[in-house]
């Protein structure tokens, strides 16, 4: 990749972290770099594109950091039960990503993250896809729907994320961390799906 | 209850319902039923305790029907199915609680909303305990944490619907629809609980 599109990478993931897509401006960008506004123009024609490319980054990194995973020779019960952590993890990391999940109300209605939750969602699914279809495949897991099942997984993880940060200070003291939910979640999946030793 | 009263939440009941609690005057409510502002005002001091009154009663008319739910002579398994069911119907039906779980972003950090999120979130838990204890008790489920799976099977339906109904329409199109996947979502759980036969 061309450097200058580094640098304008690594600086504009930074701001959006921080001040999200809808209060950064191109002036923002340019100005933390100390590169001249037409010169930023030359390379993105607006801060939306900019925010693509860092999320593509996001979530190259995310899908590619599960594929070691998948690849790894462990069980697919040990994958299921690292991806949730492994998830949870990532999209503390790689928090733009995560913010494309969970948009903040500014951003909500924005259709740069309809668009960029689709781009994840797909991806996501197929990653999951894979985990459950070795299950089956190695006959640890029974035979199910295994698009229907990972759409249930992943909403629910999503589900759990959404709920724990929409939540206000009293009620998130009353619920179990995502952490928690999140394995108890997956244990009681691989309860329903494991085959009879 | 006073029959003014009554005039005033079913016609607040409504407002709500179309307009959020957001864009919602005293000044709608009282012309809405033809009352003066001053008679309206010693009934409510404001808007918010009329919206809390209303959600009140659909807190109230949920409880009722899920108790009933729990009284009828039949299996907990069949209980926990009927629940979800009958959790999705009520909150269309109930539009103004249904709100409570996912307000719209203008109301995302009302603190009504918190209080009221707290409210229904603590009688649902209880509800959910309730049902599953009785599998435990009667041996149709096997031991385990009821406290810890009643807030996961909650935050899971929770989830589902907040996951749908934040979609943009292009991905709602990809996902399966909030009944089917709570309905897989039970099966899974059920399945995981369930003492031998």
């Amino acid at each position: 990749m061309d450097s200058k599109v580094t640098t304008i990478l690594n600086a504009a993931r930074k701001r959006f972290a921080h001040y999200g897509l809808g209060k950064t401006t191109m002036n923002d960008i340019a100005a933390d770099i100390g590169m001249s506004k037409a010169s930023l123009y030359y390379y993105f024609t607006d801060k939306e594109k900019i925010f693509v490319a860092v999320v593509d980054q996001d979530i190259a990194e995310f899908v590619d950091t599960i594929e070691q995973l998948i690849e790894r020779p462990s069980k697919p019960s040990f994958k299921l039960k690292k991806y949730v952590t492994l998830r949870n993890q990532l999209l503390v990391k790689l928090f733009n990503l995560g913010r494309v999940e969970n948009p903040s109300p500014a951003d909500l209605f924005n259709p740069v993250f309809d668009e960029l939750k689709i781009k994840y969602f797909t991806k996501e699914k197929s990653l999951m896809q894979r985990i459950l279809q070795l299950g089956i495949d190695e006959k640890e897991f029974i035979k199910f729907n295994v698009q229907a099942y990972a759409d249930l997984f992943l909403s629910t993880l999503a589900g759990i994320r959404t709920n724990a940060l929409t939540a206000s200070e009293p009620l998130r003291a009353e619920m179990a961390s995502i952490e928690d939910q999140s394995r108890l979640f997956v244990e009681i999946f691989l309860k329903s799906i494991r085959a009879e030793a």
